[in-house]
């Protein structure tokens, strides 16, 4: 091998460890046993402690992509200690656990069984009382997975007004807004119905900025919306008019008082609420610089909330790169700055790729040349876009070599094709499924000129 | 006034000596008294140091929008020192000099005048012997303003070919390549004819990155196309067969090495040349850095290389500033992140505005209610789009001010009609004309928590 293949393996092998460092830190199980630890009969999360010897009952709770491997990982801190449990999970996403029960659910589209399996879940809190531990195991795809309307609604119906917003335009906020108001547990409600009990919310984040009323809809977490606001949502979408019957009554006896709204912040029910997040973009991020400065790299976290088009996010990193090659600002050599969030794409080619494949590509474009620097983009959750990658690497050289080999980068830029462009390249990042989901990472490598 | 309003004005007057703080450092006057230091008979430059008695004559050349204050810079350093000069400005941006002719020429499109006053400035350097100094300013626009083409070719016939790559799709690089080897000066070519002199070119740099050989397309840096390649790109835009006669046989002379080429790295020509970047994007923002230091903020120069399109450099500026307010990370509060370049706008509807005051808009639109964070987007000559502002500053409280006025700002980002939206809420920043130009310059403000 020439000098140059011998440093660029050896920059290939930093970035995949890089990579295994971000996804080491946010897997379920590592991440729930790392915020849920047992010292003799005390459980401390997040610095608050728990006398276990006072529960009578210890019941676990929850859904999501990854409620699985959490909840193995809560068998395997609290062992004999757990009373019941079901969770919810997408069908296929099972772990085995000894006690806790894995229940398959429809996921994006709720399920009567999901429906099913969260009506046992409210049974269970139901019957706690002030000598119990409620734990709930949150993650992504929670919102569906644990979808319980309230009582006199059917999914159907509830489904028939989330389309009709969604065609209307609805932004995100709005559509739960409507929701936490025709729902039984989300908006806090869940933590209401676990009253007096104790509850821990452990939540693994694929929500950019880590909203915790949002993730999941916030079954234990204080909402600040209103009936007044679901209704006024309704009437600005012009469906106020044609609302299936079961929904327009719950809706009114919401407005009239009839119904409890979702409790508020500074709700006495919040009291005994404790929410943790264990798992989440920033917790990786972090993890990372730290392996990055073990590797002698200067280090940065950049965001954790980065959104907007891939590939013109992508000539904004390349720019740091640049600016980081030429002047040795923000950060010296060697230097590692992460960044994170959830870009998009939009698609107007054919190609195959993902956001994360694309940014790299974008990113490829604009490094050609740029020797010392490099761009990891990676879909935490090990599927970007619908590939089997979870993301790509390029560097200065990408360009070079996809020359050599008679690939129009461009061309694959404005076709989508990205995973067909690094597929070529040997420059794919394959993980497999990980079980985890923190959104998207970008490290920004920019290496020392070889001496 | 309310805490909140003092507050604001507080944070826009500091926005504003930030701006003033940018502009100062990049003043073509100051810019160039800061790089040319005459000490007793000594004249220093960038570390260099000139024996002025060694000199029997002082000969100023150059062009580009900002030749006319850098030349009367250059008469208040210099005084009875020099012997003669002439630069090439623009119509209109001229200075009162005593010595120096201001020869007033076309641009963007290069006219006669320029022509006869680049002949006159070859005249000139023509005449150095190893006894003379040639300074050369060089500013944004130097390359129409300084255009000279080879003898037997005409400002037509270069235009025509000119054209026909730009529509045929060719790169500013192909363009360059092709342009070096049609010219009587560029590429190097002054310097050559000014050999043996010694050659200072003092450098306002309107070009990203700063590259010396693309800034007026670089009459006194070496060159690396070659005839070759010019006919090359010729060729690969089709336009072999259909070449004005005079440029035909200027290409044909060159291939044939009946011409010199323009003078390539290591060429003698240089060893007496000295090429000082006066100001720059860099420049402007490390000044913005050192000032907000002194203001107490924790300051950062995040890239000088920053490009893609204004509204999605926006959405990562934002999630910068999203982080800082939220962990503390890159930067603790007081925050400064500097970051410049040049940001485009892809032109949809039909308002009025400029890609700052875009980048600005669509940044307001991110930061919401992030109550900590300003965004300043600024273009440093003045002239952000076809408008009186260079540029607009957006903040976690321009939303609810633009609401409170029944502004809607997706609807006015949506119209490309920025201007109209800062301009009702008060928020462009208007300098007037600044005789400068490097480029833009976005300051990511996180003030502190209100105590």
């Amino acid at each position: 091998m020439s000098p140059d293949e011998i440093e660029q393996k050896r920059r290939r092998s930093l970035a995949l460890s890089l990579v295994r460092a971000a996804l080491d830190a946010v897997e379920p199980g590592v991440a729930v046993r790392r915020h849920l630890v047992v010292a003799g009969d005390r459980l401390e999360v997040n610095g608050r402690t728990y006398d276990l010897r006072r529960y009578r009952r210890i019941l676990i709770v929850g859904g999501g992509k990854a409620a699985a491997p959490m909840a193995q990982a809560v068998e395997a801190v609290l062992g004999d200690r757990l009373t019941a449990g079901i969770v919810n999970v997408k069908y296929g996403y099972v772990a085995p656990t000894r006690l806790i029960e894995i229940n398959q659910a429809g996921h994006p589209i709720p399920d009567e069984r999901g429906v099913a399996g969260a009506r046992r879940m409210v049974e269970l809190v139901q019957s706690a009382t002030a000598d119990d531990l409620v734990i709930c195991l949150i993650s992504g795809g929670g919102s569906a997975l644990m979808a319980l309307p309230a009582p006199g609604i059917s999914l159907a119906d509830k489904r028939r007004l989330t389309d009709g917003l969604l065609r209307s335009g609805a932004t995100i906020n709005e559509l739960n807004t409507v929701r936490k108001h025709l729902s039984a547990i989300k908006g806090g409600q869940l933590a209401r119905i676990a009253r007096p009990a104790d509850v821990i919310t452990l939540v693994l984040s694929d929500v950019v900025g880590c909203p915790l009323d949002v993730i999941a809809s916030g079954p234990t977490v204080p909402d600040t919306t209103t009936f007044q606001d679901a209704w006024r949502v309704i009437e600005q979408h012009g469906l106020a008019e044609d609302l299936p019957p079961s929904i327009a009554r719950q809706l009114q006896a919401g407005l009239a008082g009839e119904l409890p709204d979702t409790p508020k912040p500074g709700d006495p029910t919040f009291d005994r609420c404790c929410n943790v997040v264990v798992a989440s973009n920033e917790i990786a991020a972090r993890a990372v610089r730290e392996y990055a400065r073990t590797q002698r790299f200067n280090a940065m976290v950049l965001s954790t909330f980065v959104e907007g088009e891939a590939r013109e996010v992508a000539a904004v990193y390349a720019a740091i790169a640049r600016e980081i090659a030429h002047s040795g600002q923000p950060l010296a050599r060697p230097a590692c700055v992460i960044a994170g969030g959830e870009t998009v794409v939009t698609v107007r080619g054919h190609g195959l790729g993902g956001r994360n494949q694309e940014l790299a590509l974008a990113a490829a474009l604009r490094l050609d040349g740029i020797l010392p620097a490099m761009v990891i983009a990676l879909g935490t959750d090990g599927t970007d876009g619908p590939t089997d990658a979870a993301g790509a690497m390029a560097d200065g050289y990408t360009m070079e070599r996809a020359r050599a080999l008679g690939l129009d980068a461009p061309k694959f830029l404005a076709d989508n094709d990205s995973y067909h462009f690094f597929q070529q390249l040997g420059d794919l990042i394959v993980t497999g499924p990980t079980n985890t989901n923190v959104n998207d990472l970008t490290f920004i490598l920019v290496f020392p000129e070889r001496g």
